[in-house]
């Protein structure tokens, strides 16, 4: 399993975990887990996506809208993503 | 209105919009808006958590564990956003 399929399932854990139990446990190792996402450079709109995309496994009824309404969160966490990387190359080439 | 009203008023509108057209022109605004909060310094886990309310509040049957699954989403989002913050104070240190 490459990189982002081993993220995928983890992210997917955490989640069927969390809507089991709601646990502040369970939201502590989503702490964890985005620092270890943010070292391996996964950008935040590859969250939002993987997030869309779980749910439409897990929930195939959820209203459409609901769905179109992460291609706006996506768009804008491109934004964020782009930001970051930015910040980290001007970064680089201050070092 | 303050800040963060104005910000959350534009995003419901651009969800609205995105929900009735799905046309790219709406999705490039969302883009715009992106550049907008990060210079406001809105960070990635308030857009998440306005996400999260206007779904409620749009959808008021959407299921419950879709609205719990973006407690794991926030979570995460607050991990890049404090690696954003963390760059940025690094930065203005250098300078």
């Amino acid at each position: 399993m490459d990189l982002r399929g081993k993220m995928e399932e983890k992210y997917r854990n955490i989640i069927i975990d969390y809507l089991r139990d709601q646990s502040e446990q369970t939201l502590y190792q989503g702490q964890k887990f985005s620092r270890e996402l943010i070292e391996k450079k996964i950008s935040p709109e590859e969250i939002v996506s993987l997030h869309k995309g779980l749910l439409l496994d897990l929930y195939p009824n959820v209203p459409e809208s609901v769905i179109h309404s992460f291609d706006v969160l996506l768009e804008v966490m491109v934004g964020y993503g782009l930001a970051y990387r930015e910040h980290q190359s001007l970064r680089n080439k201050q070092m």
